[in-house]
């Protein structure tokens, strides 16, 4: 990063776990955060937990009508209320409603989104460009201070396009994504790694809050360059599979 | 066992793959199959390979309606067919026509049946009883000449219960169980185990069909003795969690 970073202090952070109701690691967190906020504390600002898709959560399913974590661009968002609309347009008004409103000052200050993977990748730190200064700042310090397993960073963001995310509900943002773990399933494991990244970040607002002053920086991240399908057959029907070295050699064992 | 093994020879075998519509090693297998059965091909018997639930299958879902693998009870199989009855119930009594009928001497010599788990148990071979001489048999050889990693042996029928499963319409049967694999994802290593265990069990019948003696012997089989839930919340939901250690030793590696 080529900036230091010089922002106001955060007052206000939520973390959304069950934005997809059938990745279990963020709905125990959420859930047990919601009994007992207390790790949660940090002297200087205020967390917020809460459940993204309630009633994706109760059946245990990625969404009701449409995926939530596609449903926060404007457009929804100022849409009026129709009786057919999916379960999701109408959550999305109210998480807007409650952190927000999306690109205005009243909005809270960060917001955090809890996922998992099937895929066997570790850690993954989504953020939605490198022009976010604090989130990146925020990967930086988790590298560095973070050492269950590697933290990869993804830039999600297409130049261009539209933030459509949860988390583009707060001013600045970050998503958490754990793997490998089956959907439906709680692993130990990844459920004590996400809540030492949710540790480790809290840490670092904490210390920017403080004035501790964090230099400029180089740091590896990822975007998309590009699509690739799977092999099919002439049926539309996929013939490949992910290579068992790369399912199962993860790179840091 | 207390006696050896002195049985007809085998000559019709078939193979289930998606009795369950999410569980992708076997559902894979039967369509590679079905599109090229060479390698299922042994001297002394034919063996068909067939899609369990292909509604299912089409959905990714575990069913439709109901779970195909608990439908083949005789009420169900002898039921009235109806107009608003699950769609598996149908389903159930197709598979007892073409490869039934349960009980009776046309029914199929013998019934392989191909499922996945998320647990990480590694391979589980699925037998309806001890009494089930064949496939006990097919176990012990199983054990001796696979090796990719333990195949612990499940006795599943409780005293006195009757045979609901699938393979219960053929004359003998066995279910493959592999984990770990998430719902909906195909690992190529769990792929090449449940080939290479099918591959073995089908040995065993060439070996057993060209007159080769199996000899008594003693073998370690899992029964159950009792269910234990999870601790729960006053609210019903569970608190909390298997431990890692338990979730990651698989006890072989």
């Amino acid at each position: 990063m080529a900036a230091s970073c010089r922002l106001k202090p955060l007052s206000r952070v939520a973390v959304s776990g069950g934005t997809h109701g059938n990745e279990m690691s963020g709905i125990y967190l959420a859930k047990h955060w919601l009994r007992d906020p207390m790790e949660l504390r940090r002297g200087s600002f205020a967390v917020t937990p809460f459940l993204g898709n309630p009633r994706a959560i109760e059946k245990c399913e990625r969404y009701v009508g449409q995926d939530l974590n596609h449903t926060f661009t404007t457009e929804l968002l100022s849409s009026a209320e129709a009786e057919d609309e999916p379960y999701e347009v109408g959550r999305a008004r109210e998480i807007n409603q409650t952190y927000g409103p999306k690109g205005s000052a009243q909005a809270f200050d960060f917001m955090f989104d809890l996922h998992n993977t099937t895929a066997n990748m570790g850690a993954c730190l989504i953020v939605d460009s490198e022009e976010s200064l604090l989130p990146m700042h925020m990967c930086h310090y988790i590298q560095t201070h973070y050492k269950w397993s590697p933290c990869r960073i993804y830039l999600y963001k297409l130049p261009g396009e539209e933030t459509y995310s949860i988390d583009s509900v707060a001013k600045a943002g970050l998503a958490l994504e754990l793997g490998p773990q089956p959907q439906r399933v709680v692993r130990a494991d990844l459920f004590a790694q996400m809540r030492a990244l949710m540790a480790c970040a809290l840490d670092f607002i904490e210390l920017f809050n403080k004035g501790t002053v964090f230099p400029a920086f180089e740091i590896e991240a990822y975007k998309i360059t590009g699509r690739m399908d799977y092999p099919r057959y002439p049926n539309g029907e996929i013939s490949a599979m992910v290579h068992p070295k790369l399912q199962v050699g993860v790179g840091w064992e």
